[in-house]
C-alpha cells in the first residue's frame, strides 16, 4: 500500500522511525571493542507520488549494518551512522535524501589524585546525512557534564567585601572570593571529513578542560577542596566555555578542511536562579579562522 | 564584567536563558482573556568583542512585556513572543539577533455527541526571531494528540481474512477491518506574516482533522463504537497526516504570502512496535503551492 | 462488560487513569481566585469479583467536580482532591478505596531588593485517599528550588587556606570560604487533618528560608552578591535543608494531632558531581514530637 | 564535619546519592556474561545524633562491588544491589537501614516467525533493602512494552455492526472485531528470597505473554497481519494483564514462602484518550495463595 502512486501531493522532508533502542559494537583502536546501548531514528525523504515509505525497511537496514557489527565491529557510532545512511538510500529506491542519528552512554576513566581513578559517564552523539549521488555528512558528537563558577557574582562579590574590609584590601585579592557555581551541560558536534577519524575521546576532553572544573563521582575531603579551589580559579560564563572549546577545536583540527561543520552548546543549571544559562555557537572551521 | 572588550575571540550564535516559567495573559476576540503558563527560552547574538551577555536583561524584558498584558493582554503567544524580542535588541545594543521560544498548556471544549462536553488539552508553541533592522518574523504553533488507524495492516489483514473465508467474499469489504492503530502526536507550525491574524485554534482543528479520529477524554460506550468506526473508515499513516495537514492549510491559508514558513510533523506511538514512526515536512507556502 | 463477574480472580490495589490535564479554579481567602493547571491521577481499587474498572466514571467525576468549581471555587487542590475521591466512591460502588493525586504550576511573589519583584515558579502537590466508611486523607504539597552551600567542602577549603597562609590566621575566619553551591530542590507533604487550613503558601515560605538561599528569577549584579554571601554564611547539607524545615513544621503546625503525616525531601544538582544528593524523611507529626 | 554530634535533632529515613550511572557485568548461565549500563540509587538511613551521611562511602561502595564484577561477574542486577546493600552497612556504621535502586537497558532476541529474529528492548529493575542485623531482601524486576486491544470497544461495535447489518448475523461472529489497541507499559518486580534464583527473562516472558500481543522491531506485511489478528483475538484490559500475570506469577513460583512480595502494574497508552489507563497490584503470594 505504501507503493501506490499519488497525484497531486506533497513531497515529505523526512518520514521513519524514532526511539529504536540496539546494542552496538564499536571498536576503538587504544580501547579495545566496546558495547554501547544507541538510542537510534533514522528518516528518509518521501517523493509527493509515493503514498508511504517503506518503514520496515528501516528496521532492515538497521539490524543487518548492526548485526554485521557483531563480526566486524565498526570504528564508531558515526561511521555505523554512516553505513546505515547508505543502506537506507539502497533499500529505498524513491528516496533522495537518508539522516540516521544515534546518542548512547559513554564511559571514560578519569582521576584527579593519580590513585583515585573513578569511571565518568558521558553521552555520545553521531549524524549522518546523505543525498543520493551526493557527498555523505558525518558528525561525532559528545555531551559532557562539569562545573561552572560565575566570574561575575565574584567580581560584585568581591567589591562588596573590599567596601566591608577597607583594611583588607591587598589580602582579599590573594585570597579565592566567593560565587555562585553549578553543574553545566556541554555539547560538541563536530564533523567528520572523508578519510578523517576523530576520536570522540578527545572532543571529551576538550569539553571537560573548558569548564571551570571536571568532575567526579568519587571524591575526598582534600579532593572536594582542591576541585572547589581549582574551579574558583578559573571562573568561566557560558559564553567563556563555547568560545574555549572553539579555541582548541581551531588548534587541534588545523588539518580538516574549512567547510567543517561545528556545533559548541554549553547550559549551566543556575544554583542562584530557576532557569538555565545557555550559550551556543553554529558555524565552520572556515568561518572560525576568518 | 560581561562587558569587558575581547580581543581575537569569537563571536556566538545564541545567548540566552532557557526554562523561564511565567503566567501570561492573552486576549482572544472569540474567547476573552485566559491565562496561560508558558515556558519561556530566550537569545541574543553575541559579537567577538564583548565577553558576556547581559543576561539580566533577559528577565527584565520578560518582565516587563508580561507585566505590561496585566494592563493590556496580548493577541496571542507569537505576538507576545514578538514583543520580548524587540525589546531584547533594546536592551542587548550589541546584539543584531534576538529570538524568544514559548510552549503552553491550551484546553479546548470538544464534543462527540453534542451533550458530552470534554474540555480537551492541546500545546501552543511560538517563536519569533529578528534581526536588527531586519523583518521579525513570528510562529504561532499548535500539538495535537489524536488516533491514528494503520491502512497497510488494515489490507493485508483483509487479505488474510479473504483468504481463510473465501465465501464471505463480498461481505468482509462491507465491513470495518482491523488492524493497530495508536495514538499520534502532531505538530503544526505556521508563520505569522506582518498583519496577517492566524488563529491557533484553527490550527488545531486543521490538525485533529486529519488525524483518523480526534480523542477525547470522556466517552460513553456508544462513543467509544462510534469513535473506533470512524477511525477504521479513515485509516492513516503518519505521512497521510502530515500531506493532509499541509493540504489545509494550502486553503485555508490562500491569502498569506509565498515565503510563509510551514513546518508539519506527526509522530505516532506504534502499538506493534516498541518504536515510533515519524514523518515531517518542513516548507513554505510558496514550495507547496508549486 | 467491565461488570461482568469473575470467579477465582485477584482483587487489584488500584485501577484508574493517568495523565489527565485540567484547568482547575481555586480560590485562596489571600490571594482571590486562580486558575491552575493540574495534571492528575485517580484510582479506585477493583473487587476479585469483577472484570474491569469503568474508567469513564473516572472522567466524569473529574469533570463534575471540576465543573462545579466555575461556580463555587474550592479552596485548595487538596480539597478538590478529596471532592473527587467521594465522587468516586459514589460511582464506583463496588470499590472501597479511591485516591487521587495531583500536581500543579504555581507563582508567588518574592522580592529579593523591595523595589525588585519578581514572580517565581512553584509547584504544588495534592494527594487524597479514602476508605468507604473510613476516614478520608488528604494531603498538600509543594516543590521549590532554591539553592543549598555545602559546609564540608567549605572547612576543607578553610584548611587548605590556612596552611598555605599561615599569616592570614585570624583574618581568613572572617571572610566567606568558597565551596560548591548548586540548585536544591525540596519537597514538603503534610496532611491536612479534618477541618485545619492549610496554606500552600506556609509550606514554600518553609522550605524556601530552609535552603542556604532562595533563588530568584531577576537579579542585579548588586542582587546577585547579596545572594552569594548569604548562602555561604548559611551553608546547608541536604540533610540540614530536611531537619530545618521538620523543625519549622513541628512548630507551626503545633496544633495538628500526633497522626498527622508528614514527608520532606531535598535533591540538590551537586556542582562536583554528576549525580545528586538527596535526603528524605517520612514521618508523623507524633514521631517528631517524641 | 558530616560526623558532628546533634543533640535534639531528627532523624532521617533516606540519605543517599542518586543518579549514579556505572556499566556493570552480570553473568547468567544461560546467556554468559553481559555488559548492562545501570543506573543507581543508594541511601542508608542517619541517626538524629549525627550531622551529616558520609556520602563518599556510597561511591567507594558502589566502585568497590563493581569494580570486583569485572574479575567475578555477579548473577544478576539484585545480587549486585544486595552486595552494595551490605557494604553501604560495613561502611556506614551509625547507619541500621540500606537500600540500593538500579534499573538498565536489556534486550533478547524474540522471533515472530521463525526466521525474523529481532533484538527487543526490556528494562530491568532492581531493588535490595536491609536491617543492620535483620534479613536483606532483594527484588528483581521487568518492564515490558507490549500491545492491548480493548474488549469493551470490541463488544459495542459488534452490537453496532449488527444492529446496522441485521443479515450478517452469524457472519460477524466468525470475524475478528474492530476495536482500539494501543502501546502498552507493563511493569512486573518479584521478591528473590534468600537461596531462590529468579530469572529475569522468565518475568519478561510472563509479562510479555499477557497482554493481546508482543510486539516487534521488524515485521513484514505478513507479519504485521498475524500479530494484528492475534491481538483482536485476545483483547485485554490493563486489568486483565495485571491478572493473567497474578496467575502466572503464582503457578511457575508455587516454591516460592507465602512473604514472597510481588508488584504488578500495567499502563496502556490509550489511542481513544489523551490520558492513560492504569491497573496495579501490590501484594504477598501469600495474599494471592488465599
Amino acid at each position: 500500500m505504501q507503493a501506490l502512486p499519488l497525484e497531486n501531493s506533497f513531497r515529505l522532508s523526512r518520514v521513519g522511525i524514532t526511539g529504536v533502542k540496539k546494542p552496538v559494537r564499536i571498536h576503538r583502536p587504544h580501547r579495545g571493542t566496546l558495547t554501547l546501548i544507541a538510542d537510534i531514528s533514522l528518516y528518509v525523504n518521501l517523493p509527493s507520488t509515493q503514498k508511504g515509505s517503506h518503514m520496515s525497511r528501516n528496521m532492515e537496514a538497521v539490524t543487518e549494518v548492526i548485526d554485521a557489527t557483531v563480526r566486524q565491529p565498526v570504528t564508531g557510532l558515526e561511521e555505523l551512522s554512516a553505513q546505515i545512511c547508505r543502506m537506507l538510500l539502497d533499500r529505498h529506491t524513491y528516496a533522495t535524501f537518508a539522516e540516521v542519528d544515534m546518542v548512547a552512554d559513554y564511559f571514560l576513566e578519569r582521576h584527579l589524585a593519580p590513585d583515585r581513578r573513578s569511571l565518568e559517564p558521558y553521552r555520545l552523539l553521531a549524524r549522518a546525512t546523505m543525498e543520493r549521488d551526493g557527498p555523505l555528512h558525518k558528525r561525532i558528537g559528545v555531551e559532557v557534564s562539569g562545573m561552572t563558577a560565575c566570574p561575575c557574582a565574584m567580581e560584585t562579590v568581591q567589591g562588596v567585601l573590599r567596601d566591608r574590609n577597607p583594611k583588607l584590601r591587598g589580602v582579599l585579592e590573594q585570597l579565592p572570593t566567593i560565587t555562585h557555581n553549578q553543574r553545566n551541560l556541554t555539547t560538541v558536534l563536530l564533523e567528520v571529513p572523508e578519510e578523517a577519524d576523530i576520536e570522540a575521546d578527545d572532543l571529551i576532553e576538550i569539553a571537560e578542560s573548558s569548564m571551570s572544573s571536571p568532575t567526579y563521582g568519587m571524591l575526598k575531603r582534600g579532593d572536594e577542596a582542591e576541585l572547589v579551589l581549582r574551579a574558583h580559579e578559573r571562573p568561566m560564563f557560558v559564553e567563556d566555555v563555547v568560545r574555549d572549546i572553539l579555541a582548541k577545536i581551531l588548534e587541534k583540527y588545523a588539518a580538516l578542511p574549512d567547510a567543517t561543520q561545528v556545533t559548541v552548546r554549553s547550559e549551566s543549571v543556575e544554583s542562584i536562579h530557576k532557569h538555565n544559562a545557555y550559550a551556543e555557537r553554529v558555524t565552520t572551521l572556515g568561518e572560525l579562522r576568518d
